[in-house]
């Protein structure tokens, strides 16, 4: 068994690592870290945990468990690290944005599984991607592979209350999202910075903007993205590029069928629909911005670099409704 | 015009006040205090009234304004009063807990038209009925009235976000009460003190237990409630006694009609159906909290207390979808 | 008073103006016409009207009205006016699509007072707006008003389920919307068609795209929309242009605040905010759609054509939680 | 491989069972039986499926399956059986209400576990619980067990938009249901006939009332009940009962912490709360209606039939949020 431990675990994407962790067939969850919680049980703060486990939030770290995943704040991977010692053999997923711009600081490699998965095998510290990177990258990394990234793309996309964490703002209180859409941080969100990234590794020469509109939207998980440029060759020809590109992707899937948020809430996979308008090629992709846009995708990742079966522990049931 | 001001600016129920007052034919709304907001402009907190007024927060009060809303936490109007002086003209209107329950240290009347229109009239100072009293007091008082609630009444209600106020807490946050349901302070709410305080008023020998089961529903505004009890005669009596009861009563009606949440909300009214099952009398009763349970009351109370028609100023549309 | 008509009187925007024109101090709401409730009170629908109104249903049509208005099936309104007489001085205000573009073969004025204030003062038959045209062509009017709309225009805008209208499907079902999100008939929503119409006739020479991605939110009612296109001048001029094209409209408002949906929720405004990115105006515009989308605009426009003032009968309290 | 076969595979229930077999580790899912949709996917209709199978709905039967679960509308699964012959060895699991009484006209047990655990390991044909039976009867049972169900039982429980089916009608319209509450069939829900005759079993003297006040919710998935009567012991006692009834359990769970639906959505499992106020004992019960309330207990039945481990397949990961 993998034994795993889990740094920084109150927040949303702990409880859904160790939601996923704990049903995980080749894993055993070590150790869950927490110094505002040590000595509470799991369920005391993940209130869905209870009759699943007795474990309980420690203040000790295990340095010689096989992987560890950093749910901390942005910022606070880097320094907790410099903290902390761990074993040779332990593997590291880092959940914040330390680690996901290459750098010659550290080796962590990006871990998007449909652009990295060699290096990803054969990595021992991956930068898992931020949640609306991995839904606007999957939509259009599949032309940047054919070079064909010319012109600017314009992204709109919504995220749930979930994608804001587990910290109370004006924004996310019951009563002023009920019910209500805004959009924020408009052509500046900080994601664009790995978006960027991971298409220039597949076209060196992308320039192009990536103009995006994020929006707040009314439920508690799961991101939809639209995103449509220009594209002169015909819709089967799209098609045919993405469906190569993923042709072995384990959660993302091209369908010629309308998409819909709830397809994919609670599952790891990513769903995509491409259309064509005049020169525009329209692509949709919906995912949950919990699972794949961050704990399941550390999952994923954690498989692939154990040699583990990519979908262990993985074939989630959709909530649907 | 009535000159009138609010005191405690930036909570839910003061926006209903402004809301409300700026419209009102009979109204000039003098002054909003607020210690936490002075020289911002009302639109800066009560984002709505963009449009509407260029009315800033004010950290001076008028005392010589002809009416002033307490808009305070529970246990600061006492304070505020203590600390502030009015002028002999100024009527009060208080929203919070403090000047409910009769007591020979103060002279405010407890606001509920339905019981007490005649003294409210004559009222100087009126301690506005809170949210979940008035949707069970009016459930149940045409009972009280003919002295004939002798038994055990059981009542379940379920409350909108907008009940709990601003705060952020574990239960406003979105991700939490987003598709879920809770019940909390089970046969203990403190709104139970203020229904008895009522029914005696009218059956002195009122002695059985309200049980009362409180509920955070995932909605923003509203308040559901049913209570049921056992009642001899058939249905036909109950409605005879209910209809005479709201017979002039300006936003309660009781109707055959199957009830809803969204018939009331924005409004100042409640409905009320009456059903029979064997020897139970079941009645349904919906209302808005922050209006017919709060701010819409309170100014039902002005109208009364000024001589103006009851319904001045309130006759809101209905935003029912 | 103006004796009204509501024609087709049991979908949502019947609801809405029978809740508006009831407390507006120069209408009487003469009849509501419905084939398929004749006989039955209008709250046996539109639910909220318990204690509002004794008003039945009919089957008869009142063809001395001063004003009427359609609330019919697209293609309806034809159909209708085809096979009914009205007299000379009766005024129609026509809520559906059927006479919104301009035509040889009738009279209508398309009814956006933004746009066409001085007609419709003047005009005895409106067509009245659709409703994601209303929030897109206020969003970027005051650029073709000034002949600078040059670039293709890129909108994204989302829906409350009441946009899609009473009848049931399976995207209307409360299991499949609730918490969920979609995209629908991107670049070919039908409303691009009046969008066009309205930016020619300020700008004759308008020709590029406007790329219109329309989406179902999981709200009930309001549309939230953001525009964004080349602009070569800078942010204060931007804001000079909307503020001098908007000087005078009675509820279309520009800010430079946030916005956010709930802030127009049951009110007759549309509430506009503009930023510069790069070269990248982006407009975002926010109102109700069953108001400024649809009934409130129509009566808007019939104070306008009864000389009345503009706002009567609209000063509505947001519902805004 | 346990061959299973779905009957009726468009509804909830049906995407549902679907789900769940699809990754369970002794189940081959060997047809979905559906008059309305043969040869479409089952992606067509249960839209999270696609990636997940390419198997098609079908108009033919495998008589010689192991397990066919019947998800029929309530009086068609008689219909059903009597029309159509199975072998000797397939066992019959039925989700419908037809089964669900003893009768001598049938040999079906009544599948909840907690129950009839016995009797359903060496059932052959199941009648499975419907959902707000389970939660209620899961509830109050271990008071029948110790035959001191005495008094009237004063229940309310509110159930999500996926309790009423896949059809539409008014009360499951989103812009119904949105944001609104409403109770419904209170005092003479059907589901109280099963719920007594469990009680009886344990229980044979019970004759008090159990007055049930169901309500709709709006959300989608989940009951969520509050059950109280006169309880002359202590709450220690209370737990005790409870906990000794519940030892070996597999989805059920008697805990000490505040309840909220949440908990349990997407999970199998019942979680319950108990409290004492003066001599009422008050338990809050929580639980998903598609899974425990439906198709999770009905292949918690199958495995028990089949000697598998009780929990085998549904560890499902709850989606919380």
């Amino acid at each position: 068994m993998i034994e795993a431990g889990i740094i920084g675990g109150a927040g949303y994407t702990a409880g859904e690592l160790i939601r996923i962790l704990l049903n995980h067939p080749e894993v055993h969850l070590n150790f869950v870290f927490s110094t505002s919680q040590p000595g509470k049980p799991l369920s005391s703060i993940h209130q869905d945990l209870i009759g699943e486990t007795e474990i309980k939030f420690t203040d000790k770290i295990n340095s010689e468990a096989d992987v560890i995943f950093l749910c901390l704040g942005h910022g606070n991977s880097k320094k907790f690290l410099a903290e902390n010692q761990f074993s040779e053999k332990t593997k590291i997923v880092d959940l914040s944005t330390d680690f996901r711009q290459k750098s010659e600081d550290h080796d962590f490699v990006y871990g998007l599984p449909e652009l990295n998965k060699d290096h990803i095998k054969k990595a021992n510290f991956i930068g898992n991607p931020g949640c609306f990177a991995t839904a606007i990258t999957l939509a259009i990394l599949p032309l940047a592979k054919n070079s064909i990234l010319k012109d600017e793309v314009h992204v709109n996309a919504v995220t749930g209350a979930t994608g804001a964490g587990t910290s109370l703002s004006e924004t996310t209180h019951f009563s002023w999202r009920d019910n209500n859409f805004s959009a924020y941080k408009s052509f500046e969100h900080q994601h664009l910075h790995e978006i960027g990234q991971s298409l220039k590794q597949l076209q060196a020469d992308h320039e192009a903007a990536i103009n995006f509109i994020p929006n707040r939207g009314n439920f508690s998980r799961g991101i939809h993205a639209t995103a449509y440029t220009k594209f002169s060759a015909d819709l089967g020809e799209a098609r045919k590029l993405y469906q190569e590109f993923y042709n072995d992707a384990a959660f993302t899937f091209v369908t010629e069928e309308e998409l819909h948020l709830k397809q994919v809430v609670n599952t790891n996979k990513c769903l995509m629909r491409l259309q064509k308008f005049g020169d525009n090629l329209l692509i949709t992709s919906v995912m949950d911005n919990l699972l794949k846009g961050a704990s399941g995708q550390a999952v994923q990742n954690m498989n692939l670099m154990f040699g583990l079966e990519e979908k262990m522990g993985l074939n989630l049931k959709a909530s649907y409704f």
